[in-house]
């Protein structure tokens, strides 16, 4: 079976995801859609709305075959890193593509650029250690140093934050010499970072967020922007759960912890850098709301992104030596669920399979998973205190979901 | 003028303290009381119902004329620990007695047994080895030492756990080479760890707490056993603050800490010894609740206070090694509360003071006070989210409470 590869966070699976898929499948011609997902913390550095098990199963009940799980150390980071563990995922897991949104929906310029990046690339890394050396923070440095190459217009403007994922793909799949085609859609007209509803139909995951966020927000609101598949899982959670999850459930532990900590401990943390580890632990005393306190820590520096993934780790007490020791290839694949086609490609895929697939977490040596356990521990206490044991246990009773397609849908219903 | 001191936790202060306050003034015929009062932590491991601030503000109400803070590397500690930094700082303040309680109001026996036990030093220190090798908790160990050499009845029983503190009080004064002489008040009937109501106006604060946290818990039903003046205080501070503080109000931080915290970590805070740091990481992915924690890692070897001092040391992540810097002498004594007389007493003490008086936090080397600022930071974190700030400010702000006797008093009624 031929099988594609994807890069998600469905943080909830929206209308304009499966557009995606759909036009994935066609475009590819794949017969399995295996999607690589973030888990609990997102590469914008947020704790994701609801937990990975019940994002899979959004991704199952809308068509995807296989979910498997993109590591802490891959997902919570900037755009290089992310693409480079989701790529090696999808190569180990035998896709034969890769399908991504991009603005155009031409695959040339992507490859166009990596070439002409490649030749350039004495100049470009110069320009960008310059950019950063004046005080830009990295994504403008790479978008100044990429205009004074004078690009032509057969590339992608990599000035353009939606671009730059999907040239990370496309670079990593060379890097990593892997025999994948790769393939892009359009996006639909809504921008990533959109806050309102513009469509009647197809809206940013971040304006859904802000949605359900408001404070008279319901799911009726967002209903018009999701698949009846997504509606249900988003209603079960609440039913279970009571709220979703965002960044000021955790304050008070990142307060806690930034009270609690010493300089020392702070600067072992990954990303935290030159000294931010005394401005961290001012505005902790300071601020009384997430909110308050990223405006607190923001400078120029800095992007906002940047300084939440930090916090992220400074939460998860992820250090810096525990990321640099994982970051270099991926060491297990964790399952997440499938359904029945997907089972039967893992049965045979499995023959010959180069990393080994986690279904149970005993299943696997623990230092290994040792960073998506604790980020999925921690995350489990942003939950009403009731529901966080329910939660915790979950990480280790929760066998992959298994949704047997159709049947299973109408069940739901 | 000649005064005298006390050693306090006030939580909260109640009848039974008033009159052990009245003796101490009759017995000693000091001008002035000098109460050492423990701060935002006590010694059996658990956060003071209410700031050190409002009991401070207590005790000045009730008699008391200058409140100072027992350091938090004393306050959480056993019996000598405890007892040793408590006396030493009275020594420094000049205090030409201590007052203390203890079952029979006898002195006498307090001083014999220091001698009989330094005359059996060698037999009873091999005794406690003893013991504590066969697996006895501490307290168990010494009890069963100290009767394994046959003391007469001319000694106190340090079996029983109400002599304990007052027997390290005699010691440390002895110690520490002090020219004070010690006294001591009989107790009034009811036990220290008494937990119902058995009088009409004398009550344990063990049981006075227990009232105030049951469900039909009010202020009303604890007003026969404390003063007026503690009514007013605990009432203010419900107004203001919504609740006590019990170890409950921590469980959050304690727990996300336990799972977010490696075991090398854990290793090196106070009082994790021997692989405990396994034991409490498990339990805290188990229970939902203090209790439930406590009863999970409770063992044989150790008491119930020792481990919920351990908890306290863990919550405000006190290593071994801060602990063990600090343990040898105090080098601050800071001032929570005076009145008019005590104000006096301290500007003429001032001139020949053999320790720096901190009235406010930025006066001294911050180093110094770092155990207690880290303490009531995160003691603030108990308390309702709004009013966290409120509390963490205070930590800073708060000048000494200055009260003018008498005029203070009745203008608060």
């Amino acid at each position: 079976m031929q099988a594609t590869g994807i890069v998600v966070e469905y943080n909830p699976f929206h209308n304009g995801h499966a557009f995606h898929l759909e036009k994935t499948k066609a475009i590819t011609k794949a017969e399995i859609v295996i999607a690589v997902m973030s888990g609990q913390f997102l590469q914008r550095g947020e704790p994701a709305l609801l937990p990975k098990w019940m994002r899979a199963k959004m991704a199952l009940l809308a068509g995807v075959d296989i979910v498997v799980e993109l590591p802490y150390q891959f997902a919570t980071q900037k755009a290089d890193t992310f693409a480079f563990g989701a790529v090696s995922l999808l190569g180990a897991m035998g896709c034969e593509s890769i399908c991504f949104g991009s603005e155009s929906g031409e695959i040339e310029p992507f490859l166009t650029t990596l070439q002409f990046l490649e030749e350039n690339k004495e100049e470009y890394d110069n320009q960008i250690r310059d950019y950063l050396d004046q005080g830009f923070n990295y994504p403008s440095a790479l978008s100044h140093a990429f205009l004074s190459l004078h690009p032509n217009d057969a590339v992608v403007d990599l000035s353009k934050p939606n671009n730059i994922l999907g040239f990370q793909y496309v670079k990593a799949v060379k890097e990593l010499k892997l025999s994948m085609t790769a393939h892009t859609v359009a996006r639909t007209s809504t921008d990533y970072h959109d806050q309102d509803f513009s469509s009647d139909t197809i809206a940013s995951a971040t304006s859904i967020r802000r949605a359900l966020f408001s404070e008279d927000g319901t799911l009726e609101k967002v209903l018009p922007y999701i698949p009846e598949t997504t509606a249900l899982v988003l209603q079960d959670y609440l039913e279970h759960y009571q709220h979703f999850q965002q960044w000021e459930n955790y304050w008070p532990f990142l307060k806690y912890r930034l009270i609690q900590a010493t300089a020392g401990e702070l600067s072992n943390i990954y990303e935290v850098e030159e000294g931010l580890e005394n401005r961290v632990m001012r505005a902790a005393l300071e601020a009384s709301s997430f909110q308050e306190f990223m405006t607190k820590i923001k400078t120029k520096r800095y992007t906002w992104t940047r300084l939440q993934r930090m916090c992220v780790h400074i939460l998860t007490n992820t250090t810096k030596k525990e990321m640099e020791a994982r970051m270099d290839k991926a060491s297990y694949i964790r399952l997440l669920g499938m359904n029945e086609k997907g089972r039967t490609y893992l049965n045979n895929w499995k023959k010959n399979a180069s990393l080994p697939l986690v279904s149970k977490l005993s299943a696997l040596d623990f230092d290994d998973v040792a960073l998506d356990v604790r980020a999925s521990r921690i995350y489990s206490l942003g939950a009403t205190e009731q529901m966080a044991q329910n939660l915790l246990e979950l990480e280790y009773k929760q066998p992959p979901i298994y949704i047997k397609e159709q049947k299973e849908i109408e069940a739901l219903k």
